[in-house]
């Protein structure tokens, strides 16, 4: 094993007190709230963006450079396999993600590509026999080659369609192979460019069969894992079908398929959809679909997906919240769906940026932790609905009340008086226990 | 009636060939696709916007010069129906919509603001009488008075709560009185400001609980008014509830609400959540639920709702393609949720405003009915869709595939092809239409 | 004096270690790189949004509770002042900013509304000898009343130019009276709604023409402040002519303005035009004309201007790290162009975020010094720029290379290599520093 | 000459009464405001987009067809440049654009590299001289390559910025060599990723430099081309020191470059920057620095550069109407920096796409001379600033008013009154014309 240095050998020219890449607040073994922050925060990498991600971007092609950069094929794809492991055992990570195409280039047959992906199924097998590193989630990409480009699921061709139907088959078998915890769908082409050319009743009558045929076949192979959708906006196609957390609660409830599916959240998908990161977490917790992260962050003043590695204390505070009103995540974890920039091309900076994620998410964990240990905001949202608790407002509660007996109180009562929403308040409750001192 | 010039009569320094201010288009009683003009579009008149409105911003105070600018209280309401039945007779319109606020003051106490209302109700069913103008719908203004501050239908104070109950229930016989075609409600603080001090599941619950309320109630009294909800999603709280068409359906599902609401759709509303107008009528119109329109336009480099007269005819072509698709609005119509711009203050300009909105709607019509008469853009749908009429297609459209069904039929069969979506030429054809050319 | 409570008398419901609203980090004493913090942070408060301010928004009418709320015309006016001199004391604020109108109403003539400033400037006069509060800077608002719908320095029409003259002239003999240490020139009706009706260059070049006015009152009166523009890109109008630092700079260098005056510049305003904050303060600052800081913060997922109280401590970090890069803001200062949220109605709520605000930019001003101190990102940049301290990059920063000599080195030597960015390592470094753990 | 069908012979599965292939506008013979179309639009194909562009995307490959895909290396370039040509003719375009790299692939070395430019600008040459098509414009492509990573002239490396200069050098003597009529700078790394680790001043500093060494060297080797600065404000990089019209603007008068430039300004980078295009276009006409068009559109409701065919008959409306004050564009033209969608894959589409665009700008143009030839709102203008021309207001424009006569005027005149913008009214006639019915 010899694809990354040592950790401890890693150096940086800066000048600090302390050396910045070593973990600051992520302590595997440390209980927080009850449970070890290793069984809280269940992190994976993602061997997309960190094994097979080049650096590119549309106006550039590869800067990245890796150790396994002069195999090509199978070859190559086995070196990634090899390292992915000394790397996922350097970084001390718990849990891998992939896509069927990050880890088996495709032939020139479905029968070939199959053919691939067994051969490195197979060492991925036997690497995980001696290695505590277990896979969160697998998942087909549908959306990288050409004979996609009209969707998937979505397809306005039977043929791409039933190509689909084929690669998902194959994709929960390996799930089942390697024991995935759970199976992820993101419709990175189901969507639409123009509606001069789409017949969206017509797709998305198609998309809830495929995810019905999905169903019965794990059920057939006894594959267990969680199914979860992922949603997003925008990018790469006009506009995606699974917009956000509401729209994909809108579709499952439609079609018969909210008891099979949960969410998986990406942050920076949240924001392209005009919502907080900790909004989407709550509508999916509120309606029990909360099912996994996609840890990373976006540039608000950039519209596109730019997948940084999340490192926003206040985002990764109120993420944790939120996974902790939950109960935890269950069978998801924390998946750092973000690339290193085009311009942090080095194999350090792969450790630097997990670190500095893993870091912040601890830190989060921590804060929240603190945050609902002290009710600091539980006893405030406790004192302001506390009218629901008796009278009228426990007959709203309960369904008692009728527009007549609405009526009755607002005339025989004094005129409603508000209290402040204390948001300044709050938001400063916020920074002290994020800097520690409260 | 002296509150408006006639419209003949108002000059335009402007050197044009023709006078830019008669309708050009609009014509009430030509026959379009099987039905009048006035038959399909239902246009209606903004009570707030034109009668009410003020031309104040965030940053400025009234800059509107109006007739009735002397009067005040109940005088002022009073002079605003004579107005507003003057105006709706010179511009020809069908209908006109009113929250309760905009056509009487409220009291010191629910009571004598509800007898204002009677006082003003009463004089417009009378105008009502004698004029052929009908009312599309009427809503409750729960918005702007301060004790609405937190909410309406989801306050975090059950006496707040309780009292948009008594006001709605006022606002529903007002309907009925005066035979609204549909009830609309708008959320506009059904939201939150920070998720910090919120509760969000106790709100939508209570939300939906109200809504249930209405139903009861409005069935009690035999108002039989299509309700409808109208999403946004922000503005003027950081996040609305009723974020988008795809979001309201959510709800609704989850709360069992689905078969009494269709949707009020605004086109600045669907720019503000990320969606051309016509993604929100598609979204609507498959799943049955597209009941009227708020017909303005955004400004897509603005964020905020600026509610701009609709003159866009990319925009208005789209929007009456899926309203014609839909049969027609049924009870809904075309309000003109826009107002004039602050720097456009004269009364002359409400002319110039509504006739270009009844224009590029009736140009619109017209556009989109030819391209469905020639199925312009029908054809190419079929053409691409063509594979799921047999074969494997079939099967997958009438559920009978399975994944080792696709499996079979992909490892079986060639790759599948696919055929350009043809975004550029399609773009050109509507150009094409629009300009008369095709 | 009892327009407020004493701030220690202030109850929070809520439960903590320590008390939420004592100052944790503002200590005005203490040193902080060589200076004591007032000297560094030379808050300021807002007159308009702390004593004017009402709570209204586009959607709602007043919902703030003031203790001043009974009196109205002059008498208003002068117990607003009488509150804010008792609010600068218990908040410890040593300066306030304001506009004409903030502080004396209008009156039925130019002559009328000039003899009540005159009341009202006399009375503040007074109040400032025994106060330790000073006048950080005056303005004039030129865009509330509807006489400035289409502009002031860029009106459309000469009179209401003329009209803009006059209130600038008094409001510079205002600042000269009451010491003002800056003037700001805000635009917000200098833009348009739409070009097809406007004359861009014209009402560019009279805006000019305007301040090439003001300078010469100013030097004529004896009045030494320092004039600002402040940059904002839209709100009110559709496009703003200050969009930003550099369409300002591009401004003042074409009419030969850029020695006479700096920038005023507001966080949300920075963001409303696509940029971070510490972006528009490093162009400023690289070209010479930072000036100072409207202290708020925006929120980057609503198109519209906020102007919360500042409490992100990334955003206030990198915001005095800017500062101190200038070696300060001279005689420019921290003004809180900053509102108390429409729900944070309570005059309680005016200490919490204005604590909150100071708190905030104390522990950013501390953290930026420690960066500053250690180097942190000094050394970092130093190492990344070192090839143009000697050789082909020295020659290219004296101005002695030409592309003949480029071409040759590039021709002779080997291809260049670059080094990581390292933007991860960085951000991890930065939220270090702020959590005090480097 | 075979790469592309006849366009006679392009079969469109859709049943229209004409075909929507022909030109419907687009006749270059035909005289508009005394010249003819062709001298007015200067059409350009981008080399880039048209022969090199795949249809990737960020999430996906290749999915064009093109008739050339069979060869590689400098076989490919020379094949891609016999289809240019016949592309050229069979489009009927009298102007190409080109980056370096667009034509030639990169060698091991500069040195290499040049090579093979020479070989494929000597075949373009050649083949230019039996072509009516001429150059446009050249530029260097100094963002694809890793080495670029940092920026080029911009780069943290000064053996970066040598190469850089050293490429810059080679492109002005191919521009030399060709008989290009412009020479494009668009700086698609020259900003910055993060602050954290950039030394603005001395990155913009450096710029400055490398274009007075161009200036120096066109002189020297006697090209005249049209200097031309090319705006966007973020994409590739997080921040582009180019951001708009303003800004550039801004740093040509601080470095005294601004007799030397003048601006190629595109669409999408406009609305990418927060502005229409038409306000881009005025900046650059009112300052002199209007140079030549990257004709495209963006999709608003989208965050990155899209690159659409201008289809937008508003928008090409308002383009040309800016054009035609600025009495055209001199050297520069209509460059169509636009690429086929994703799914438009088919060699037909980029036919189809060529026309839509060329139709598109010559309805506008049509429509734009009718506007200034009625003097449309030429006369609006003149009216709504009639009080400048005497009086005040002539005192004003001619720079003799002061403060002192402006208050004077302002005290001893009654107040001033406002008129009507017109906003709605001027959008009426816009569509008037645009649908050939004023």
């Amino acid at each position: 094993m010899a694809y990354f240095k040592e950790i401890s050998t890693i150096a940086y020219e800066g000048k600090h007190s302390t050396n910045p890449l070593a973990f600051k607040y992520y302590n595997p073994e440390e209980v927080v709230a009850g449970k070890t922050m290793e069984e809280h925060l269940r992190f994976a990498i993602s061997y997309w963006h960190t094994f097979t991600g080049e650096g590119t971007d549309p106006f550039g092609g590869k800067t990245a450079i890796r150790s396994w950069d002069h195999f090509s094929g199978l070859d190559l794809a086995k070196a990634r396999v090899e390292a992915s492991f000394e790397f996922y055992e350097k970084v001390n990570a718990p849990f891998f993600c992939f896509h069927d195409r990050d880890i088996a280039p495709e032939g020139e047959t479905l029968r070939e590509t199959n053919k691939n992906l067994d051969v490195i199924v197979a060492m991925i097998k036997d690497y995980m026999k001696t290695s505590k590193t277990k896979l969160l989630w697998n998942t087909a990409n549908m959306f990288n080659n050409a004979r996609f480009t009209h969707g998937a699921g979505t397809a306005c061709n039977a043929a791409v369609y039933a190509y689909a139907g084929a690669q998902l088959k194959k994709s929960l078998e390996i799930g089942k192979e390697l024991g995935a915890q759970n199976y992820v769908f993101w419709g990175g082409r189901e969507g639409y460019e123009t509606l001069l050319n789409t017949d969206m009743e017509l797709e998305l009558d198609n998309l809830a069969k495929l995810y019905h045929m999905a169903i019965a076949y794990a059920k057939e192979i006894g594959f267990d894992a969680q199914f979860l959708i992922e949603p997003k906006p925008k990018e790469p196609t006009k506009h995606q079908y699974d917009f956000d957390v509401a729209t994909v609660l809108a579709f499952l409830q439609k079609y018969g398929l909210k008891d099979h599916f949960k969410l998986n959240l990406e942050a920076n998908h949240a924001t392209l959809a005009g919502h907080t990161f900790e909004h989407e977490l709550r509508v999916a917790r509120i309606n029990g679909v909360l099912g996994s992260l996609d840890a990373n962050q976006g540039d608000l003043l950039l519209g596109w997906d730019t997948d940084e590695f999340p490192q926003d204390l206040y985002a990764t505070t109120l993420t944790m919240y939120e996974v902790l009103k939950n109960g935890g995540l269950g069978k998801g974890g924390v998946n750092f769906d973000a690339k290193v920039r085009r311009g942090s091309f080095e194999p350090d900076d792969l450790f630097y940026a997990h670190i500095a994620g893993m870091d912040s998410y601890a830190k989060g964990l921590k804060v929240a932790a603190k945050l609902i240990e002290d009710r600091a905001f539980d006893q405030v949202i406790e004192h302001r609905y506390r009218s629901f608790k008796e009278g009228i407002g426990k007959e709203i509660v309960e369904g008692r009340a009728t527009l007549h007996t609405l009526e009755q109180y607002a005339l025989e009562n004094t005129p409603p008086k508000n209290e402040s929403g204390r948001l300044e308040l709050l938001r400063s409750v916020l920074n002290q226990y994020i800097l520690g001192d409260l």
